[in-house]
This record gives structure tokens, C-alpha cells and sequence, in this order.
């Protein structure tokens, strides 16, 4: 869509794919044969392979994580806001790497992927993953591209989970180890929405068992629920009232205007979408239900649910982190109540009572779980100020 | 199931239809030409006719608020808790009135009723009903009970809001308006999960436009989702820690024990339940879907979103306040974040400003807004304390 990229821009990137034939254990016992992860990068990776980062996404995202890969597209990648010439993280400096996660729909192995034992798709069959399973293939990942030790590994949410793993099963290769939004494990009403949200899926009339690619159909409405419960587990309530909570002048002369933006400036006395926060969400959920895979988001949810790294020490989290050999940065945002401060609090309790260098802000932010992926300016400076010292640790290191 | 009914139970209880034949208009401008009102009765009116007390139930609430049916029955009334001899509204003093709301599904005129225009269930024909067309056909049913005015009206939740109307709507009709766990109108967050809530329902293949009965069957798995929806916002993050996030002697045992309960002690590595939190929403919504009408819920969640006494007076709700003539007792719990203690406070503050005679006050409980329904005790105190006040006007009134 822009006729010239923004200067601050990665610019047009490629993504490439990756096979790998060496057989993948999961952690559910299951064993991937074979499987192909699809990964782009940006920036150069240094003589010394000092400067790589890991971007490590979360539910829905993807391995495109900046720039932009035609001038047709009408948004860059994911988290264009901090990766770029420039950005906090910096590709002049940096060599970054994102991937698709396995079990993903975008281009990685996964239930939309054909299984050559079967000359079908995976569907329902593809194992459950979980982040130790991710992690072990981005290590896998990071063996193929030549990189012994990241410089960091970056992720919010889910993405922060795959963070805390790599600093607990691979000390030597992480130095610093960056998380946003980001809780120990999920609550007991974090597990109950992703069951709601799979509940939605399964009860779908065009799931079939999750066969639905046989049937040349896609359960959409499922999806699109799902992804409209999750919608508002991510926006703060405060996020919400500002985007559609504001009686406009417009409505004010509506006969029964409620104050919270009437769509069509009356109330409909029927069951059509009365208010814009009802059509925002079904216009989210409709455009999601498109393009990502039911079965993608079921397991991705269950990886959430199942992840805690106290789970082999007794539930200590802090004996967890004990061989963990990096530098820690750990950010929460005072709205997110989907990972609230509290929850990243007791990592960063963990940390300290393990002796670990961490440094911790709580980011004042109205857009909830959503900031970690927005330009929220204190955010954008603390990453920048924090990754500066890491650049000049590498340029240090390369000296 | 009981042998013998407690002491301090209403005791069995048998619930009244009372037919109306005077049309009613709605504020959608529709007209409903007859409709029943299933109520029930506890204690007795005294001679002055001031001692009656009009309990409004929420969501999912009906007439019977207190004692048993019959003697095989399981649970007593749903606010049994607070109703009956010597408890906080003492029916040795007060005569108790509660009704099953138009449009609901439990004895009153609703769309699981059957239209004497077409001799077939309404179901969507039903009309949207609003809080306020709620309250109007209260005070019919008042003026057939003989009451001229309450000695309290009492709700927590969607039935507060119905106090609130009261309050507004007919003045010298009400001495005391209490009102539990109640906001002056929902936020755009709220909106979003009844919708989510809506769509869950309506997209079931078994809803069929709202014609389901016709088809032979019910939209019972768009239910239970609804009200796994609607039970998550009822319970607070740490009520449903307390209930499912402990970890058991025999679960620590397990060999991946997550410490959020598993239920079979270990993962299932599919999409089967694997958290006790899981089980619970399962089998509650299930349960739920059984009994309740799924038109019925559209109804009620309508109601609320529509909900906003402020929006005849320009949006100033201590204007539509103006002309109320009754005292205030609002009370909020701590953890309650469906309608948080702020939302409470707002009413209060429009109250004051009014120059209404106000008491306020926030619960310390840890079960979120579910806590209005439940015995905790400096609630159940307070209730007791307030309404002895009440007692005494009323015996005054009748000395």
C-alpha cells in the first residue's frame, strides 16, 4: 500500500523455510519425525554471531514480526513499533530472528500442514506442544543458523513463557532475557477463558472432530467466538470505555442514546449489534476466523494452560531459575488484568530470591494486555535503554 | 431432601400465577395485551398494608427466593440465605414478594410461554423488555396485592438496577431502595461479554432463529457456553484460585502436576478437561442449559446492555434522581469486577449530589460479584442492621 517505506523500516523481507529431519521428542511423549519452521529475519548477523535475537510470539502471531512483504501489504509485521533501523531493537546493530512456532498456521508444521504419513492434513491429529517442545525447536533453529548464544530472547505473553523456558533449559545460551506481560503459569479464570474459547471451536457444527479441511469447510463462527472472548481478556476496561464508551455529539441527539456509542444512534428493541464495542469485536473475530487455523488455536491455548516451569521443583519457581546464567528485564503494564503486575511480580520474587540480576518496571498503560505490543513511549525508551547496554556488551564482546 | 425443613426457613412455599388483562406498553413501544406473573409470598401483610418488602432477582433468578417446593427438594430458593424467620429480611416481621420477570422462563409470561395470538411458543417474537417495563408491571402487581407503597425494594446485580428504576419511577412508592453489587449502567466491557454470550447461543445449529421448541429440541450447548461466560465474570480471580488452584496431597503426587488441580492428576496432552476449573464451568453451564430458556437469556442480557436511567436527563444521573423520596443503602464488594466498587460509588455520588439520604458500604469478600447472593457475614449484618431500622418505621408506622 505505501508507495516508499518508512526510513525506520526492515523494508521488504522474505521469509525462508526450514526442514529439519531429526526426529523431535515432545514433551507429551509423541515424536515429530520431520518438520519445517518458517522464519524470517532482519539485520545482519554479526562475524562473532554475538548479536542475534530471538522474538519469540505469543497466541496469534506469527514470524512476521517487521517490515513488510510486498508494497501491497496494508500493515507491517507484528511488532514493526520496535524492531527496525533504529528502534529499540535495533537491526543496525542487531541480527533478529522470528519464527512461526510448530503447530502454527502460518507456514511452520502444523495441524494445517499435510502429515506424509497420511498424505492428509495433520487436523486433529497434530500433538499437543507445549513451550518446552517450541523451545526446543527454536534451539534446534538456533543450531542451524550458526548461533551458539542469543544476544536475547524477547517475547510478551506466550512469547514471555518460551523466554522463561529458554533461561531455564539453555543457560549458556541466553544472555539476557527479556519479558513482557507475562505471569509464572495461568490462573484458574485464565484456564476457564481458553475454555470457553475452545468450547466455542469444538461445538462449532463445521469443526468435525477438527476434520473440517476434509469437509472443505472452516468452523469460523467457533473462531471468531474464541477470538472475541480473548479480544477482551486483551483490552483493558478503561481501553474499552475510551474506544467506545464516548457519547459522541452526533448521538447525544439520538431519541435513547445510552452513552456508550450507539451504532446506528437508537437502540434496536432486537438482537442486532446495539453498540460499537458489539461490532468491533464481531469485525475482529470475523477477519481472525479467516485466516487462522481452529485447530492452531487450540493448541496454542492448551500450551498456555499447560506451562509451569516450578512444575519439576516442587513448585518452587526460584529453584527453577537456578543454573539460569542471564540477565533478566521483566515489564507488566498497570491494566493488562490478563497477566496483572502482581502475576510478573512473582517472577521477578522467583529471581531475586535465585540470586539473578533482574531489572523490573511497571509500565503505567491504559491499553491493557495489548501495550506489550503497542508504542506506549516509556515502554519504547525503557527496551531502548536496556537493549543500548546489550549492544554495546556485543560490540564489547566483538572488540 | 431434607427430613425436616431448618427452623429458620420460610418452610414449603407454593407460588402464585397472577394474571393481568390490562395491556401493557413496553418501551420498545410494543404492547403486550395479557401476561401471568409467577410470585411467591413470605410472611404476612400487616393491616396498614406497610410492611411489604419486593425482592428483584437477576440474571438468571426467579420468584423463588426462598424455602422448598417440596420436601424432596435439594436447594431452598436462591436467597434463602437472607430470607425467612429471624434472618436479615425477617419474615416474622416483613411480608416477602417475589416475582418471576416478564420475558423469564420460569412461570411468568415469556418467550417459552405459549402467544394466544398464534397458539405457539413466542420464542424471538417475544418482545425486548427493559428494566423499566420490569418495574411498571411490579407495580400492577403491587396495586393487586394491595400495597401502595413498599416498605423496601431489594436487589443485587440486574435486579439493583430495577431498585434503581423504582426509586426513579414511582417515588412515594418505595421507603427504602437496596441495592447490592449494582452499576448506573454497564461498561462497554460488560456489553462485550453479553455478546459474546449472545452469539454463543445464536450460533448453536440447534437455536434455529429462536425457533428451537418448534424443531423439537434446545440450544443447550450455546447455553452452557453463555453461562460459562457469565460464571467466569461472576467469580473473582481469587475466589476461583481458592476453589481450583490448590494443589492436593494426592495431586502433588502426580507426575506433572501443573498446581491448578488437575483432575485426573495428570495432563491429557488432547483437548480433553484436564483442570478441576474446567469441570466445574462444564458441569454448572450444563446444568444451566437444561432448565433455562435460551431466548430468555438473550432477553435478560439485552436488559441489561439497555440499562441507563441517566439518558432522559441529559445524562446527569443525580437529575433522574431528583424527584426519588426514599433512603439509599448501596452496598459493593471488594473483589467484585463486574461491577466493581467504583461503579457502585458513582450511584452513591449521584445520590449525594441529589441530596438523598444515602448509606454505603463496601464488603471486604473474596467470591466477586457472586458474593451478593452469599452469607458473608458483615453483609448479612449489615442487611439485619438496616432492616431493623426498617422493622421499627414500619411498627411505628402501624403503632
Amino acid at each position: 500500500m505505501p508507495d516508499t517505506l518508512p526510513e525506520n523500516s526492515v523494508g521488504l523481507v522474505t521469509p525462508q523455510l526450514h526442514h529439519f529431519d531429526e526426529p523431535l521428542t515432545l514433551r507429551s511423549g509423541k515424536v515429530l519425525n520431520s518438520y519445517d519452521l518458517m522464519v524470517e529475519t532482519y539485520g545482519t548477523l554479526n562475524a562473532q554471531r554475538s548479536n542475534a535475537i530471538l522474538i519469540c510470539h505469543a497466541l496469534s502471531g506469527d514470524h512476521h514480526a517487521a517490515g513488510y512483504h510486498s508494497m501491497e501489504d496494508r500493515k507491517p509485521g507484528w511488532w514493526d513499533v520496535a524492531i527496525g533501523p533504529g528502534k529499540p531493537i535495533d537491526t543496525n546493530h542487531f541480527f533478529v530472528v522470528c519464527l512461526n512456532n510448530l503447530g502454527g498456521c502460518a507456514g511452520s508444521t502444523g495441524p494445517a500442514s499435510i502429515n506424509p504419513d497420511t498424505n492428509t492434513w495433520y487436523g486433529p491429529d497434530f500433538p499437543v506442544v507445549t513451550v518446552r517442545d517450541w523451545v526446543n525447536s527454536q534451539a534446534r533453529l538456533a543450531d542451524r543458523l550458526g548461533i551458539e548464544q542469543w544476544a536475547a530472547v524477547i517475547g510478551g505473553s506466550l512469547g514471555g513463557m518460551q523466554v522463561m523456558r529458554w533461561s531455564i533449559s539453555y543457560p549458556e545460551r541466553v544472555r539476557h532475557a527479556i519479558m513482557m506481560a507475562v505471569a509464572p503459569k495461568l490462573s484458574a479464570q485464565n484456564i476457564a477463558f481458553n475454555e470457553v474459547a475452545r468450547q466455542s471451536i469444538t461445538a462449532d457444527p463445521e469443526f468435525y472432530a477438527g476434520r473440517y479441511r476434509e469437509h472443505g469447510t472452516l468452523p469460523k463462527k467457533g473462531v471468531m467466538l474464541a477470538r472475541m472472548v480473548g479480544h477482551i481478556t486483551y483490552l483493558s476496561d478503561s481501553a474499552m470505555r475510551d474506544k467506545f464508551g464516548k457519547a459522541s455529539e452526533q448521538l447525544k441527539q439520538a431519541s435513547m442514546n445510552l452513552g456508550r456509542d450507539l451504532r446506528a444512534g437508537k437502540l434496536s428493541f432486537g438482537f442486532d449489534v446495539d453498540f460499537q464495542v458489539e461490532s468491533y469485536l464481531h469485525y475482529q473475530g470475523e477477519r481472525f476466523s479467516e485466516t487462522f487455523d481452529a485447530n492452531t488455536y487450540l493448541l496454542m491455548t492448551k500450551a498456555l494452560d499447560y506451562f509451569d516451569p516450578s512444575v519439576d521443583y516442587d513448585g518452587d519457581l526460584s529453584k527453577a531459575f537456578a543454573n539460569s546464567n542471564c540477565k533478566f528485564l521483566l515489564v507488566s503494564f498497570t491494566t493488562d488484568w490478563r497477566f496483572p503486575p502482581e502475576r510478573t511480580q512473582e517472577i521477578v520474587t522467583a529471581l531475586l530470591k535465585a540470586g539473578k540480576q533482574v531489572s523490573y518496571l511497571d509500565i503505567e498503560a491504559d491499553q491493557g494486555h495489548d501495550a506489550f505490543l503497542l508504542p506506549v513511549p516509556r515502554y519504547m525508551q525503557a527496551l531502548t535503554t536496556y537493549l543500548d547496554r546489550v549492544k554495546r556488551e556485543v560490540s564489547g564482546h566483538a572488540a
